[in-house]
Parts: structure tokens; sequence; C-alpha cells
């Protein structure tokens, strides 16, 4: 299980937090040494999309690190007061500028040695005029041949797309739940 | 959209935070002053099962604010570390001691006011011998005509209940995605 102890001061006060397990909890946390305050330390959620147009689905090469240089769906950290299919629009927007109509959940990944949660829907361009932002080397379509399998940035956009073009042949596309190791 | 700024110290260096854009972003975040440390917040997930027993749902007393003396399917916040069935099944043996056989994914239902993504698994009891901790007052089980409606401690519960009800008069039940405003 990860443990990362990134948590040294209080954010309420400002001072030092130690790590214990607080009364009624089973496991420990950081607990502020002087207002008691606790701080949960929780899984994240990176939303995405898979974008289609015919044969060919849209990917990023990413600007940015990790990964740079290497390609992925367009997906990022969920943010607050936004939904699901809110930040995956968002993201799809801000990292290729792509025009798309929102379909359903995809596939709903966890990949605890990071504790996180990728959630990825598939979508539908309405255009191939993209408009890839800061974060994006370039935004480009694909056939399933022509895929950079060993150039993607991460496991699962690799898992997402072998969902889809598994799922292709019967034109089925049901939701996928997987871990990741 | 919910605006919390709940952040006031680094948690790494304990100086005073400034909420401001950084750059290469577009929202306020809460930056130290001293050590430029960026502090995130990010949407939580909370986990859970619907337990069933033939014509029965099983449904807890919460022992705990808030809510307190209401009643909830099993659920409670996703820790690190964990998948996402993973935490629903540690929820369902914290509040309620229940031995279930883990199913599919059932329902996820975003809560943009607390900026929340609840999810629901369906699960088999294999037995009815409960053994509540010390978050329930009491666990036990529920025909459709008995569920305490007007009882519910949270609308996502509500909402699972009114979609299991639904499904199992056809027997389909296949994931519902739905925003509680």
């Amino acid at each position: 299980m990860l443990e990362i102890r990134s948590i040294r001061h209080c954010r309420s006060c400002g001072n030092k937090v130690r790590y214990e397990v607080p009364p009624d909890d089973n496991r420990e946390r950081a607990v502020c040494s002087a207002c008691r305050t606790i701080h949960y330390e929780n899984p994240l959620n990176v939303v995405g999309t898979l974008p289609v147009w015919g044969e060919q689905v849209l990917l990023c090469k990413r600007n940015i690190e990790p990964r740079h240089g290497m390609w992925t769906l367009p997906a990022g950290f969920m943010e607050q007061g936004e939904t699901t299919a809110e930040g995956a629009l968002r993201e799809t927007i801000e990292e290729a500028g792509a025009h798309v109509e929102m379909q359903g959940l995809y596939t709903l990944l966890n990949v605890t040695r990071v504790s996180q949660v990728h959630m990825y829907y598939r979508a539908r361009l309405l255009d191939t005029d993209f408009a890839p932002g800061p974060e994006t080397i370039e935004a480009r379509l694909f056939r399933e041949h022509e895929i950079p399998w060993e150039q993607l940035a991460f496991r699962t956009v690799r898992a997402t797309l072998q969902f889809f073009f598994e799922d292709r042949q019967t034109g089925q596309f049901t939701l996928h739940c997987a871990d990741i190791a």
C-alpha cells in the first residue's frame, strides 16, 4: 500500500503535525500537535475522454511532465465543483481544443500504486479542428494500426484503447472496470 | 461552484498561503508565500455497497454525524492505496459487519455541491449475521415497502435504492450515472 507522509505542518494553524491514529479511527493520519486538526489524504480522480472520429481516435502528445513527448488521451485531475463528465469535457477542451459530444462512462480504472481512479468517457468528435493547449505538443487522429503503443504515457490510456478496439468488433461499448497494478 | 478556502498554512513549511492563480494554471490555488508549494484541492470519493438478501436490502442506522440516527447504505470515504471495490467492501465490514460477495459497480453519482463522487456496488449478502461497528446503531434488512424513505441520510442512498427497485422489475442491473444537485 502507498504510504506517503507528505504533510508536515497543519493547514489550519501552521504548527507541526504528527502521524498517529486518531480516536475512533483505525489508520494513521496527520494530526496537528497544537490545534488537533486531522488532515485526511484520499485518492484523486483523473477524468478524460476517448474522442472518436469514424475509424480514428484522438491522442495528444504531452508537452508537460511526467511523460513529456508521449501520447495520451485528453485527461487530467478532476476539480472541485464539477462532475466527472464535466471534468472530462473540460480536459478535452483544454488539452486538445476538441469539440465533442459526450457519451457514456467507458472505463473506471483503479491505480492503487498512486491512489488514483481514472475514468474515461467515450466522446464523439464533432469536427477535426483541434486547437491544442499549452500542455499538448500535437493533437492528431490515429487508426488502430497507427496507435503508438510503445509511446503511450499511461497504462490506463493503453487499457482504455485496448478495450475500445476489442469492443468495436462487436459494437457493444459497456463500462469496463479494472485494476491497474 | 463550491468555493472553500480552507487552507491557511503550507503543509510543507508552515508559512501562510495565499490564494492565487499559479503560472500555467487557470484557477486559484493555495500557494505558499514562502516556499511556493501549490496545494491542490480535489473531489473526494465515497464508496459503498447495496447489500441484498433475497427480497431485502441492508441499511445501517448512523451512530455518527452528520445525519445521526438516519439510515444509510454502508459507505465511506475511499482511502489511499485501495481500489473503489476494496473500499466499498471495507466500509461494508466496518459499518455493518456484513459478509458479502461483491458484484458490479451499480451507481456513480456526482454530488458537486460538496465535490464528492459516490460509487455504490451491488453486493450479495452471504448470511445475516451482522455485527455493526461503532459508527452504526443498528444494521437490518428492509423489504421495499419497509424502506424508511423519509429517514434516509443521503440523496445518493435514496437514488441508489430507487434505481435498484426499478431495475429489479426487469432483472437488468446496469450502471447508473447521475448528478445529484
